[in-house]
């Protein structure tokens, strides 16, 4: 096991009717920003709810947070929020309109252009402290202090490291009304946060393993029993958590990480246009098919113990791993090929262009460059 | 799932030669009062490496919090503390050491007796902040807000709700020179405290069930290894890991407790000095013994998924599940029976006594009365 430190302050508020302790949980002497993203928490009824538990607070609102949030708008939100003298944030959506709010917090205390915050960390002198209410399980922003931010301007979209919300209300009921489509990819991108920390190699820690298994065991039990019926509270209450717990530093306690297929679907994401979620399906079964040599023996403990694998020869039994995790992206409706969301060779020329730039070297073993990232990309043309 | 709320903002340091970190945890303003339990931290090296850290310190030493600490130590503790003004804590030791520091804590804000915090936790009104170095894998007490105390004038033991440390270190280098007994009962500690959070009813939450499930495997892998090399670093590392996750909130989201085991096994450890995880490792296959019924889909979940036993029927597979957990325990050189630690039938009656008039009523459903602590106690005689 590797040394670490570990320490994540967020308090989580979980269940049915969880939105209304907004109204104990934020003092009532601050100024609150509501950051949102569209109007959908205005038809599923969370925005009631909000501005219900808020009705003593002095709030003010800011609309328009966009998936893949970018420092265009967030750079409205900035100004608004300054003008208004608000000292605490309350993002109400999903990952990207609390990665937004977590560029807004630092923002709101520094002078400067926002994209600097992004492009060096080092600038932040402080931040505005924020809340969340989830709407949308998928990226973990709830209870971690990192975000992505993407730049219109320059087709980039980078990570950054901000801070921890202080609380986040998750009420598996707001899930419910979610198009199917963004449920799934919400699903695909918690299996791969897991894999990003999991699928690297064996013996670093049973305990971690055994954790990161148990998340992917539960979506792989309830991922189909969603499409069946969406608005079962407790399977939406275990993908609710689940999504949280997959990015909340719980499952990387003294293991090594990859996120090279994050890094790949974040160009995809800034290039294409594609969802996040959607990006990871297409590329993770390729990054295990190029990777399949340094991943193997993981690669088998995966397969037997999330898929039950337990009979074929090596080579067989990782073919079939890796074959159960496209069809499990499969299964849920998403694509697993370039071509069905019609990525071109131009855009994976692009890529490796980027990460050639930018001396990439992503992976746990820091070996996915360019080219690497190039093969992935063609294995799943 | 049931509603919840989380919050742990324990910061965990974990790794080899982590100790050397408490130089810059601890703000050098403070006035630090070291507390420790015997002296075994300086033939194991720890006290060494925690004075060396904290050379620039204002440091004040306070020896002797013994196992199940007392309120009649912790009085001096306080008293030394008050005289010598600190205002920051750092319990050195396992978790009588820490659980008792978590008494220190507010009693040194306290202008009463500190007996009177463990009796009525509204009379608390603050905590010296406190960290911990641990040195014993057990109690989980590193990072949560528990303790128990003992009062020697009573014979009396009761948990109690105090703070978090602000930082826990954990170094697994610290365990190899325990005593093969203490790794024992502590992997009987660390054991019980799960199945205290799982044991109940199926179907509140599948990811909790898998995490809780994840602890049980770890400890079952791991504990024969370990008592042929209490020297793997990797194996300690996840002992260690175990023992902390076990009770530190993370496998309790959502989901009901029982702690009928331990309410018992405190009231034998009060009356008769049998150690805490001794005491657990006889009561909990008893308890399975008993409430079998009540537990039985649990028991069949926990048989299948720790256990592998997955063939016969289902009073055969529960009797297996039950015949395992307690051969577990023995495998590891513990007692499951009360004779073989010459607890007699007096006490057996005393605990009925005591629980009888303060009306208990423990596990998932309250119905752990004298009665049933009677049937359990007298199951493993």
């Amino acid at each position: 096991m590797n040394n670490f430190n570990f320490q994540n302050p967020t308090k989580l508020i979980f269940g049915k009717g969880m939105i209304a302790q907004l109204a104990n949980e934020i003092p009532l002497d601050k100024r609150v920003m509501i950051t949102f993203g569209g109007g959908s928490v205005k038809t599923n009824g969370v925005y009631a709810q909000v501005t219900e538990a808020l009705k003593k607070h002095h709030t003010v609102e800011f609309w328009g947070i966009e998936p893949n949030p970018t420092v265009e708008t967030l750079r409205k939100a900035i100004a608004l929020g300054k003008k208004e003298k608000v000292d605490y944030l309350l993002a109400v959506g999903g990952g990207s309109v609390i990665d937004g709010t977590k560029l807004i917090s630092p923002g709101l205390l520094y002078e400067g252009d926002a994209w600097n915050l992004v492009l060096d960390g080092k600038l932040i002198n402080g931040f505005v402290p924020f809340a969340t209410v989830l709407t949308l399980p998928a990226t973990g922003s709830e209870m971690n202090n990192g975000a992505v931010i993407s730049s219109t301007a320059t087709k980039e979209k980078f990570a950054f490291g901000s801070t921890f919300p202080t609380f986040s209300i998750l009420d598996p009921e707001v899930t419910f009304s979610l198009p199917p489509r963004q449920v799934a990819c919400g699903i695909a991108d918690t299996f791969v946060h897991v894999m990003e920390q999991y699928m690297t190699v064996t013996g670093q820690s049973r305990l971690m393993d055994r954790w990161a298994e148990g998340v992917l065991q539960t979506l792989v039990e309830i991922a189909p029993k969603i499409k069946e019926n969406q608005q079962d509270y407790d399977l939406m209450a275990d993908f609710m958590l689940s999504a949280t717990m997959a990015l909340n530093g719980f499952i990387a306690q003294g293991v090594s990480q990859d996120w090279a297929t994050h890094m790949i679907g974040h160009e995809l994401t800034a290039l294409h246009g594609l969802t996040h979620g959607a990006s990871l399906a297409i590329i993770y079964p390729a990054t295990l098919r190029v990777l399949r040599e340094q991943k193997g023996d993981k690669i088998l403990q995966y397969g037997e113990r999330v898929w039950g694998i337990t009979e074929g020869f090596r080579e067989q039994r990782i073919d079939l791993a890796i074959e159960k995790t496209e069809n499990f992206f499969r299964s849920i409706g998403l694509s697993t090929r370039l071509h069905e969301e019609k990525v071109s060779n131009d855009t994976i020329d692009e890529i490796l262009r980027r990460f050639n730039q930018r001396s990439a070297a992503y992976g746990e073993n820091r070996n996915v460059n360019g080219a690497v990232a190039k093969e992935i990309l063609m294995s799943c043309l």
